[in-house]
């Protein structure tokens, strides 16, 4: 390992990259149970093993670096997925900093009373099946297997993609943990938002997860000839999506800061340059740090998107896919990280985080806390992604004083 | 032949259906030079040689049927191929009645002082090869051989698909006629729209095709975290293009009933729930009856497209990659049809073609016109396409009239 644990977690995730560790040649793209995946399992493997760590691969494919051992276990999670064309940190860094942890303690012959365990998760992002975290929701008992039947866009389902990796569908669920043996779950994520870097701090405590909604929506309209349908008499049903998506842009942009809406995802049929769209879907995805908040927004925008489309003649399906509760961090453990940032001499900030982590999958049934890192310009979910060396080392030294706070007041 | 010219000619389309007439065993796709084409031309040239005519294929794979003698021809023409998934009609109907105009004349015995000739051309929709109205630009003489290297989706070269059916690259351009020679072109096709339906006319008398250009737009931002960047910081690029669809049909909608604007196909990139997209690409297709419609509202969305980019600070690249001006119909030409038109009983309703068809090959060099024939719903370009037996019939005996003015005129 080199001098600053910081530098090993960056250049660690920047290795996590090339043909081996992408399933793109142009771009990072690392979906769950892709040959990527499994790659980049191979390398994090041999790294836990180089910080004295004893490691598994559970039922839902997830790599396990123990270190120590103890009745009870801490989790140091993140998720070792990507989204397409993604940057190098949004996530891999969680997973780097644990086992960085894990380094500093077994280079320094540390016994604690309880064992780590860092948690490389499959799948957190959804880039490949539509159902996302379901490695950390396998985890924490947050699963049916009727929720695993999905496809990828390929249209292989989970059971063949886990069959092809050696995995099995039948044991997924035994991923699952009893949450009696365990300590409770601690995240490092970059923050991928401009708070922190604004305020000159390089790490920051999250109080809450926001609220997430989504939804998948279908518009259908009237398929029909480009030159010989006249304007007036059309149902297009992509200049229906077009009013829609500046709806939601609309409603979300008039609520408060911490409110979002995002349409990322269409698709029109039949797909000519000169056939009027028929069919359209599209995805919609709403956070906000309440449900005070995000509700009242969902209900304008479903009320705006069938005005729209009865005043059009267009057909509308709206099917709610996802939804997740504001996940609010635990009191006590949010307070032993504000301790550890302000003992590494960071002002400790405390931050709503609009993306969803593994960390919302635990903090129902475990103390769950989460510690944000600074990152540039805010940019995630984008090779430009970047984070500095030395704001890594703190959040490992921040970590580590973590452990040691956990350590002291361990019963 | 059966009592009713039209029934005959609807229901001769219909009979160009099933397996011998389609490549598809379950839908209607009969594209140039595949096994269906060539059945249903030794079917069509059974029914030409019913008719009195002599028949014969060029060197593009035109099945030209020949009634009576003269030194000038009147063609009258159509095409028989059709899209995937098409409609009996779209096509084949003016061939059809094309051979019940030279049948009913040949059951009279009658002698005019011109020949006529129905041309079936082989590939009109440009459902195969990528290059549409091949083989009426072959017989107008609008084609170089280069235009001629295409190749299929299954990467079929042009050359090797008309080896397969006895034909010969090298005698493609033979195909090709003297203008001097003929008298002129008149096209019969169902309308394709619903105007002819809606102020229930059977029948309609085209001014001109449509001039046409097609814009390829891609429209860049910054992708980023939906949950993380804030409304009013966003450079959503799919928000721009839904402003921009609405943009273009405001424009267009604004305009004559001709004036019509389409964004058929759009791709937003990277393309996952829960990521802003980045990077929007979208087809515009535009068409009007005139150049003095079509331009002003092409600078109009140009404008108005530059605008919205740049006031979402987004990147804006509009690529024009297809344009083609009107095709007038030749005015004693159309003059001669709304008589005809006239004279069964119909009120010549004068109407712009939005949909491109193989008159517009001709018109820039000798008289061109069409009729069009009223279709159910203006449904065209699938298996819903339908058109009424007396419909069909009206349309004969305006062509019928047509022609006997054309003799009667004749020097």
């Amino acid at each position: 390992m080199v001098e600053s644990t910081g530098q090993w977690a960056v250049d660690a995730c920047d290795a996590l990259t090339g043909p081996r560790c992408s399933d793109h040649p142009d771009y990072l793209f690392r979906p769950y149970l892709g040959p990527a995946h499994l790659n980049a399992l191979d390398q994090v493997a041999a790294w836990m093993g180089e910080a004295g760590m004893t490691t598994r691969i559970d039922g839902a494919g997830n790599l396990i670096g123990r270190y120590g051992d103890g009745l009870k276990t801490l989790i140091i999670g993140s998720h070792i997925d990507s989204v397409r064309d993604a940057g190098n940190y949004d996530g891999p860094l969680g997973v780097m900093l644990g086992i960085a942890v894990c380094a500093a303690l077994n280079a320094k012959g540390r016994k604690l009373p309880f064992a780590i365990e860092v948690y490389a998760f499959g799948d957190e992002e959804g880039s490949r099946f539509p159902a996302p975290m379901l490695c950390s929701r396998a985890v924490a008992g947050a699963l049916t297997l009727a929720a695993l039947e999905v496809a990828d866009a390929q249209g292989v389902g989970l059971a063949q993609a886990l069959d092809m990796n050696g995995l099995a569908m039948s044991r997924f669920l035994d991923a699952r943990r009893d949450p009696a043996e365990l300590l409770g779950y601690v995240e490092a994520h970059i923050e991928q938002g401009p708070v922190l870097e604004a305020e000159g701090l390089a790490l920051g405590v999250v109080t809450a997860i926001a609220a997430q909604i989504r939804y998948a929506v279908r518009v259908t309209g009237v398929a029909g000839h480009a030159g010989t349908n006249a304007m007036r008499l059309r149902k297009d049903a992509l200049a229906g999506a077009a009013e829609m998506m500046l709806a939601i842009e609309r409603i979300t942009g008039a609520g408060p800061s911490d409110l979002v809406g995002t349409v990322g995802r269409i698709s029109a049929g039949p797909g000519a340059p000169n056939v009027v769209p028929g069919d359209v879907t599209f995805t919609i995805d709403l956070r906000a740090g309440t449900d005070a908040v995000l509700h009242p927004a969902e209900a304008a925008i479903v009320a705006e998107l069938k005005a729209i489309a009865h005043r059009r003649g267009l057909g509308l399906a709206l099917d709610k896919t996802h939804e997740l509760p504001p996940s609010p961090c635990d009191e006590a453990f949010r307070a032993m990280l504000s301790r550890a940032v302000e003992a590494v001499g960071v002002t400790p900030r405390e931050i709503v985080s609009g993306a969803g982590h593994d960390a919302m999958i635990f903090s129902p049934i475990i103390p769950s806390a989460m510690l944000f890192i600074r990152c540039k310009d805010g940019i995630s979910h984008n090779p430009l992604e970047s984070v500095e060396p030395a704001d890594a080392d703190l959040a490992c030294r921040a970590l580590l004083n973590f452990v040691d706070q956990l350590e002291a007041n361990y019963a």
